[in-house]
């Protein structure tokens, strides 16, 4: 299959390298990537079978997201040149132009969605994570009393990872059967509803939870050291406001994949990308 | 709250006097348990606000399932005497059972469909296929080539431990999130499909999916020093006929829990019925 | 080189086996291989480079240690054939061996005194302990308060593979480094002249220090279900008398690696052995 | 016991607080912590049981190491307040210091030779080299091909993490006894005298090994995009002078515990000083 790549952030660049060290046929388009032969949008969508932009692949739904690209390239222009069954593939495409790949006869997939992509992204995501830690706190993570909010896909490997490297890992859940879960592996858990009376003893809350967990009652409990990771996407699970005003230190990360370990970025988005591409075969 | 525990094996006696030692008022009937004050079936169902039966219930529908008592319990005798709106608590009810409850007035609720007492209990399943594994092999786990096929609730205990242990681990699955999490904690994967393929290069086969995934032409690919172990609920899945043809040398585990840790499933239960009676109060 | 492999048990014939299959030229006698070329003694001494006997290589000091062989195989024999220079490697060969081999001009060497047999031969000890605790307890490891007594070569291994199993491991020792080392990996531990004290809240203790440290105060302090693993060389650290008095279970396990996993046990013999002849040229 | 404490780095004032928080007796001089009775020079020495310095004690032999302190802090001082007996704790004394405790009669303890010491600051260290890893490369350590160079307390901590995080952990060793252990703990193994053969794989290169291990030819073999990460003591492991000709990005991290976890290394040094005062009672 003939891939064309456009726009889209340094991760796609990397994903871009990375299927072409795996063999495929790729070229490119306002990406920063080395290697890839560039072709002009018209030409190489029509030799295109599959066309991939960035995550998201457009902001204002009229041209593709490309921030290493000094001019505009049309969402339209796409639609034009390519041949009826091409395959789109990007990162949340939106409204706009899911509507316009209906209408000219392209198969959209948001490879965002795919569970394996968001279970191997809790990698560079809990890594982040752990690198923040290890640089604002002044002890170690070994022995350290980590809180670890919410335990789906980014809890559970950030517990996992914390656990590794010796800390005192404690969950909050809410259901029965994660609090098996956290039981099994060795962590000690809380009811979530009952954050505020066990807050005291941490030294680093880790929040994955895209809920007001974290509000003041909560954060006028914690130890005068304790530091606040927030992962969850806008607008966080910190009420920031109370944390300014108890004095409390929080960091708000986000996107930290593509921040932290855009290679390896890359290389999951590639992963999926192809996966997808197998299953259509 | 008052318990009356009636019949069950041994694991049941365990449970009991594990919620005697954490502060419960509990009597019983037809158990195997030390301290635990006995009552006649009518005087225990009217003291008690729960009574709780084994896995089965009931295996003819008619007496309650009590392989440590001599005599006959009937369920009619549980229904007569109980208070309307008394918690029945037991494993597997059957039809026959679930009726005579609904027309009883009581509460009948399955701690053995709980997922937190099968997450629980892929804890003692997974250590009894590890020991079923070293008395059996002529080599340490450590190094050991192992294929772990399905990557549910014991799947991914089993694989755990064993990779802890210093073993290869392959797990085989179907799903494209299960190979992402497999390769996000390091074992290799195959696709279900594909075993036959693969299968050459181990030295122990787990299988934990209740479907013939081990047939002739997989059973007929082993290496000829391979142990297969089986942990699905009856039928199993290996063709046991074949598996005899080609010499495969292969053990059927079942009930695990109550074989190799009755003490440690014993607690598990008493886990998950105080977690079901305290959701209620 | 030419390696001629003379008595030993099931682990020498292993070995044997491993060593043709690595691609080395292997003649044998008396052992329990497969494949392996027979040679009578004179001759198979006269043409091997190294000849290599098992452990012991002799209890009488006259003839070589061959429990699957009918005959006797004078050591003699082996002096009187042996080129000079030739190799002699050899498990605990005793004095009048010794002996012999410098009147003869052998070079004997004791592959059972190096250190890294004894520590990859902790991992089949340890995984045998792991094998009796398992049988023996009806608890499962995952949250058994283990007690490793002794912190060398066998009680790190086993200590790390328990706590893997998500045991609670506490270990014994006497020096301060080994404190630091056991609080480094997330163990507890306990001065070894106060186990008397510590040593009612364990499920299993596993002793590997041959001297009398379960003595009859400490035996007398242990919980009535506890189990006790002696894995010590004889006569052991166990009062087996007191023991008795007590009630306390105790099963002393020795030589784990051969009974457990003789064809593991074989491939460390092999390394080592390799190991040695490697750094010989 | 009465304890004196002058001047030190951040790591000291950390510790002085520790002790205090543990209930010792303790006072200071030229300090940086919260909470201690500051004391006079003369007045502190006469009053306590035992004195304490940082690390080192003294750069010039003349006054105590400081760094926290306007003015000077004579040792001469020292020496003639002290009561005979008087227990002086320090790290790296150098001979001045040596000869004057000698003279005055003073017991003189380097608590930073204790083994006990350089182990657990084997923790600190090599999450001190875990976040400049993950600061500098655009991978994740997940995955990540890592070479740890030397298999002492630090490599053996620093490859247990990494391996821990799911590294692909390779260690260069000489003695058959180290590749025995890198093999028990599934880390592949490399001889320190082959490196330059096997280098080109990795990612990423920790030296802890204080000799010029990392030379030209090394150097020339590494990957483009590899880091290097030095630990070693001064001069450090890496030829520079190369590093910079090749174009090697190499980073040198000296004193890790007191930069990247003051607190936790403070702590450390509590533990060890409270080990060697209770030693001596």
């Amino acid at each position: 299959m003939k891939l064309f790549v456009i726009g889209g952030d340094s991760r796609i660049g990397y994903m871009a390298e990375e299927l072409l060290r795996r063999g495929e046929s790729v070229t490119g388009l306002g990406i920063s990537a080395e290697g890839i032969p560039v072709r002009l949008l018209t030409e190489g969508v029509q030799e295109a079978d599959a066309v991939i932009l960035g995550v998201p692949a457009t902001r204002d739904g009229e041209t593709v997201f490309a921030p290493s690209y000094s001019g505009l390239l049309p969402i339209d222009g796409i639609m034009e040149a390519a041949k009826p069954g091409t395959v789109l593939l990007c990162g949340i495409p939106g409204a706009v132009l899911t509507e316009k790949c209906r209408t000219a006869g392209l198969k959209l997939i948001d490879y965002f969605s795919r569970e394996e992509l968001s279970l191997l992204n809790a990698v560079p995501t809990a890594e982040g994570a752990l690198e923040i830690a290890m640089r604002e706190l002044p002890i170690t993570l070994w022995k350290a009393r980590c809180l670890v909010v919410g335990f789906g896909r980014i809890g559970k490997y950030l517990a996992h990872i914390l656990a590794a490297l010796g800390a005192q890992v404690t969950v909050s859940a809410r259901r029965a059967a994660d609090f098996a879960r956290a039981r099994m592996l060795g962590y000690e858990s809380v009811e979530t509803g009952a954050i505020t009376r066990a807050v005291r003893n941490f030294d680093v809350i880790f929040n994955t939870v895209p809920e007001r967990v974290l509000d003041a009652s909560v954060l006028s409990a914690l130890s005068p050291d304790a530091l606040v990771i927030d992962l969850a996407s806008l607008p966080g699970g910190v009420d920031t406001e109370a944390a300014r005003a108890f004095g409390v230190k929080t960091i708000h990360a986000l996107s930290l994949p593509g921040k932290v370990a855009p290679v390896t970025a890359g290389k999951i988005l590639c992963d999926t990308v192809q996966g997808i591409l197998s299953e259509r075969n």
